[in-house]
């Protein structure tokens, strides 16, 4: 009656839902004051004024037509030209606007992506663990399949030797997810240029072009003027998948973009398979009215100092209290050791005391925990004693 | 370096947006008064007021974190509520919003529709020429096969002796889209009827439960208060695939939903499946502003009038000078019966006059052009000339 993968991928219920629920149970029970919830991913910082404005703005001096019709399917060319041009002037890289597909978002992006490039013979995609689940389900939607490579526990940078072994003939892409969620993780460049030396060898072996794919939601969201590295910059084959969801605290309109590097192998070719995946996954175009809102914000950010003072405060306090925590470089995601072998049974003693924290496994990182500090510093600041008593059932 | 029918997908530029280019170009040279654009079944009608104004409502009274921020994956359950509740009152069915699945549009809700069904041994689709020929990328895109069943030229109904025939072990599900792109055909009771009969008769012979589904983003766009039957209280195995992007002339912000028929076999499962297809294609939630404002104007409807208008003139028009069209009961497409046995070669000479009409082939009816007349009334009337040309060289 029904596509059996596809009811197991609606029924199987994920770890942060499961969360999500309890926390909801909890609230109705003790009170809202009773839980901590650290569980989703989900922006609790504005959009910035000026989404709100343009929005209104463009209503105001645009024919309906203009703002709620049908855009061709990569999207208004003159947000194209935009988008373009601001990676030219922040990256001084080319990508023409030709090259630049608008998405709904990144998860869109990814998956067309994939649907573009997999091949019957070429299939296999790497990325690093710890990695954000859903990967597995779009590869797999591709036709393709996952391998992940482990990390170094002490850095959180991939084990790079393990890296080397899993590249093979039927490699398709490696995708990179930095700043990475769950770890907040930030590569710098000399990882980058280690990853790229790898591929490029495993180009030389197998006689491939294996792509690079920047899978970079998180790119503006870095503290402390850290530097993120453009991978088109670093390597030939690279497709950039980028979104407004966290940039502008837009997740729920979903607007980002697919950006082929010129100088990728048959190129022009790619760009003509994207816009074949869009179209056979029923991607009619992106929202019309936030192409234009995205084009007129080009340069507007979400306010970042807020999601730094909670990175401070959360970081600070668990690794005063004596847990060991890799310190977020950028997203708004802590990874925290787990007090006990099993990350599952951790988080099960935090869920007493009101604390929702994420299981690493599903992650590829057993033995650690997620924290989701896009909350609220008042939160934080009130979850502190908790995460203090749990500490000290350990001890 | 990509999937090949992907590419395909991508380079393969369709007859209309030939006839795009062509008609760009001849602007250019000739002027804007030389060309007679009836290729592109884009909206010319505003949205209603409504929209606009519940926009800034929603901006001027929500937080920014409820508008822009990430809905549920089936979407708001305020939202699903209010149209499961339109549902019950128009047409007096029952359609709990946990069946109801919020979408980016029509196209969205196909493609994640037949991901959801098809299986291994039972994946084919029927549909009824003339049909919208992107059901063909999107079957294949669900690993489904499109199988077409031929219309009765006078009455522009389905040839369902034909339909009875085509019907099989193998058969998943049968597409009906009325009101009809491109004939603008409303399919009557009767004939919605006989359709279920022979459905019926088929899932008996072959223990299946065929599902019915009825694609209609052109349910409200109907004139002469024709009667459009709802097809879930006609057939218990049905699934209904709705769009705003015609009713409220939204098209480029990409809203609509799934409904799934509470009384379908294993209609709980379906719904899963349902989310996962959506999931693994990568839709994370359709337009969280366009969700609640869709919530607000449930019983808003664009100006239809204005359609009407411009029906009366194209066909009252074409049939005084001879040509024979079917009379258009819904949606904004006239079918005229082609001058030549070719409909490519007819197309191309109306080209010559500056008249854009597209050839029936891909539509799966050869020998009839479609017009889309959601154009400027003016445009209409200062084609006439151009069109009494083009039947006198037929003479």
């Amino acid at each position: 009656m029904y596509n059996e993968k596809m009811y197991n991928l609606g029924n199987k219920r994920s770890v942060i839902r499961e969360l999500f629920e309890y926390g909801k149970k909890r609230i109705a029970e003790f009170g809202a004051d009773s839980v901590f919830d650290y569980s989703l991913g989900n922006p609790n910082v504005e959009a910035p004024k000026e989404i709100n404005e343009t929005i209104t703005e463009l209503l105001n001096t645009l024919d309906s037509i203009e703002v709620h019709g049908y855009t061709s399917a990569p999207g208004n060319l003159s947000t194209r030209k935009a988008i373009s041009k601001n990676i030219k002037e922040r990256f001084n890289f080319d990508i023409p606007e030709n090259n630049i597909y608008i998405t709904s978002g990144a998860a869109a992006a990814l998956t067309i992506t994939l649907n573009a490039l997999s091949t019957k013979d070429r299939a296999e995609y790497i990325t690093f663990a710890p990695f954000f689940p859903e990967y597995n389900v779009f590869t797999n939607a591709a036709n393709g399949v996952l391998k992940v490579v482990p990390f170094d526990e002490k850095t959180f940078t991939p084990n790079l030797a393990a890296f080397e072994k899993s590249l093979s003939a039927k490699t398709k892409g490696v995708i990179v997810n930095s700043p990475n969620n769950p770890s907040g993780v930030v590569y710098d460049e000399d990882t980058i240029k280690k990853i790229v030396d790898i591929i490029e060898k495993a180009n030389k072996k197998f006689n491939t072009n294996i792509v690079l794919i920047s899978d970079e939601p998180y790119r503006e969201l870095v503290y402390d003027d850290i530097f993120v590295p453009y991978l088109p910059n670093y390597y030939d084959n690279t497709i950039v998948c980028y979104s407004y969801s966290k940039s502008l605290s837009l997740p729920g309109e979903r607007i980002g973009y697919i950006a082929v590097s010129p100088k990728l192998h048959m190129a022009d070719a790619v760009v003509l398979a994207v816009a074949g995946a869009g179209r056979s996954l029923g991607y009619v175009c992106a929202s019309s009215l936030f192409q234009r809102v995205i084009e007129k914000c080009i340069n507007v950010k979400v306010d970042i100092a807020a999601y730094k003072k909670n990175r401070d405060l959360i970081y600070n306090s668990l690794t005063e209290i004596g847990y060991q925590c890799i310190e977020p470089k950028g997203a708004f995601y802590l990874f925290v050791k787990s007090l006990e072998e099993d990350a599952n049974a951790f988080s099960d003693k935090a869920k007493e005391l009101g604390l929702l924290l994420v299981p690493g496994d599903d992650f590829g990182a057993k033995g650690f925990v997620r924290l989701a500090y896009c909350v609220s510093y008042d939160m934080i600041k009130r979850s502190i004693p908790a995460f203090k008593k749990l500490y000290e059932m350990y001890q």
